[in-house]
């Protein structure tokens, strides 16, 4: 009730940042073992509310199929019982991470005694707009609260019934557990909140989008808050002349059909000319033969069957399907040449025994990933060891690659000294 | 002549970015002792072309004589032999500093045998914003060759001479050391081409204005591009009930005085209440002394001679010049949220001998730098060792605080496997 009250009034985004900022000087102060408290309540307030946010789902989902979401959007929004415990285990795995806060970066006394540290800092308020998961409110909320910022949510419209009582329940449990529940809010889900966001310069530090190339663009348009972006994947696989050849058939295999809808699944093969003529049909029967579609040049159409024309369409799209572009290339340069071009900066992986191909291969792409004789699929929060990821930058400020704790602070000097003059 | 041809074409920046990211793609690649080299190059080369640096500035102040512009402004456009020298110098300087670009940032063995380095990359293509001063052209040159970036410089129309004089010697040093000349690129210095540079998203990696708060904003409204927003100073210092005033003093008159035209000068002094009747009458002479206008709140006015009463606008300014608004706080608390309301999160000093003020002060206030008994002016790149800067960062992301050279890079995640799939 509350939560409409307050999405309805005209300057309700903002109002809420005003609530967030003063929540954040709290939990800014607050120590690992509050902070790791709250996060346990939460879990166990997600527990212990399964059947209200069970219902709120159904009430999002029958929404849904009234109107045109495909099947795997519709499978995205769906939580389970097994789901709503899986968001829980992931407020608890937080608890084991290290507290980022309050880590000295570096330090030093300097010639004249003045003692110079850099220590990390909480970045303030986050606001996070994403798509239909319900499930990436928990986890986005859990992260902004392990590093002590508050977190304005912005869910789809498709999803706001679940999010809404997920937000309330973890709100709730937050201020049980002594910390202010406005560190975590839900934005309302009409269009123009996603702008009120993204301009409220002074009340919110920085907005993370999570979604597709179209959300992303007009994010970035739009902000004058800092911004980054996550997310986008136009992944390549580069099977060079040096390759072993059974090795790139499962590293590709892989890469495009073990999750092909997410970011670092591969969506473009480039093939060195010196190994096409025995590798294009290998690969083509695997890829096939896991249902893949294959979209090539016209000299992949010569080496294997039922190759759709690629255009350039084809080298710029993320798929997040089955399908797959393929194009044969003369040369290394060529294929970071061909990267250069037409890729999103997320993941590159590169198949060789050459180690002046690899290191050609990774002096010349530009992305926040490179994989050497592994998967793309490999670019993860989790598999780098991180526990926990908000997503996975694309940009070059701040941060690039998996989003982990660490990346949701910043710094500040501390400097100290006895009367220090200049 | 080549210059202004490239200037007057309608795509003028975009043209110059694409020519600046294929010059940055070299550099990114070039070794240290090759951009050291380029380096002692440039600042030969500015040594050598004295007289027609000097010529071109003459035309700049001349056009300037006859507009409106300060004493205090055109003081900044003047070039001296010695200030070239000077220059000169500052690109020596940066031979002398370790390459960012290669270092590894962290690295190791996933459980998986997976080995994860993230290394440190250069940015691309950084385009700077700046005002009159046309000594800054060759610092951020200097800085961007040296981490291995191409530069796209903005300067302002009334240095236009001067800078591309400057910037055809630098650009001709480069080439002639075996670098691409394009990496140190003038931009027109119309008033459209800030914002051509500003939304050049893809070919213009990253914007770091370097002005006042007017610039900054027009910067961060207009941008897609993303920005390192610097420069802006409403800097705080706060004297404490238990503090050691004749070390406040020093600290104060130091802060307002010793350059009052730079963005780490102090612009606001608070005074807790409980020393206030000592403290003011004490202060206030030492400041009116040195030539400084006081603005303060009525109390201090009655403890004070010559007090202008102040204002909000008071509280908000950087004046950037011997003017200081004065208040007394009844707590240290006070004097935080006094900070958080009016400062823009560039310095605050607290002078105090207690510990748990000091504690309370650092853990309160959300700045880039916090002083404690030493001056504001200390937040410096070269103070801090980082031996120079292209600006003091404002804002909390990528950056917070002096701009070195390792600010002027991102990092890349390589992962080197032996066939590895998920």
């Amino acid at each position: 009730m509350t939560q409409e009250a307050t999405v309805e009034q005209p300057d309700g985004v903002r109002a809420q940042a005003r609530l967030a900022r003063t929540a954040a000087r709290v939990l800014a102060a607050a120590s690992r073992a509050r902070k790791d408290a709250a996060l346990a309540e939460m879990a166990d307030a997600l527990d212990s509310h399964v059947p209200e946010i069970l219902q709120a789902n159904a009430a999002d989902l029958v929404n849904a199929e009234g109107g045109d979401m495909s099947a795997a959007m519709l499978d995205r929004l769906r939580l389970t019982e097994h789901r709503i415990a899986e968001m829980a285990d992931g407020l608890r795995e937080l608890i084991r991470l290290p507290d980022p806060v309050g880590e000295v970066v570096r330090g030093s006394t300097l010639p004249n005694g003045l003692q110079v540290t850099q220590v990390r800092v909480p970045l303030g308020v986050i606001g996070i707009v994403y798509e239909a998961r319900p499930n990436v409110t928990a986890d986005a909320a859990g992260l902004c609260i392990k590093s002590g910022n508050a977190a304005l949510l912005r869910g789809s419209a498709s999803a706001y019934q679940t999010n809404r009582v997920v937000v309330a329940i973890l709100s709730a449990a937050l201020a049980s557990s002594g910390l202010p529940g406005e560190a975590i809010q839900l934005v309302g889900a009409q269009r123009a909140t996603v702008a009120e966001l993204l301009t409220a310069r002074g009340l919110v530090d920085v907005v993370i989008p999570r979604g597709g190339a179209g959300l992303i663009e007009y994010v970035v348009s739009t902000a004058s808050v800092p911004v980054i972006e996550t997310g986008v994947g136009n992944c390549h696989v580069y099977v060079d002349s040096a390759a072993d050849l059974d090795m790139a058939e499962a590293i590709v295999l892989n890469a495009k059909t073990s999750r092909p809808s997410v970011c670092n699944a591969a969506e473009t093969l480039l093939v060195h000319r010196q190994i096409a003529e025995q590798f294009i049909p290998q690969i083509a029967r695997a890829l096939q033969g896991a249902g893949v579609t294959l979209h090539g040049d016209p000299d992949v159409a010569r080496l294997a069957e039922e190759v759709e024309p690629a255009t350039d369409h084809d080298w710029a799209t993320e798929y997040l399907s089955l399908d797959m572009a393929v194009g044969i290339v003369d040369s290394l340069e060529a294929a970071v040449e061909h990267i250069s071009r037409w890729g999103s900066g997320h993941t590159e992986a590169i198949v060789s025994d050459s180690a002046s191909a690899i290191g050609g291969f990774v002096a010349g792409v530009d992305s926040a990933a490179v994989m050497v004789n592994a998967s793309t699929r490999f670019t993860d929060g989790s598999e780098f060891g991180f526990g926990a990821e908000i997503g996975i930058s694309t940009q070059k400020l701040h941060a690039r690659g998996p989003l982990g704790l660490p990346e949701l602070t910043t710094t500040t000097y501390v400097v100290t000294g006895s009367g220090h003059i200049r």
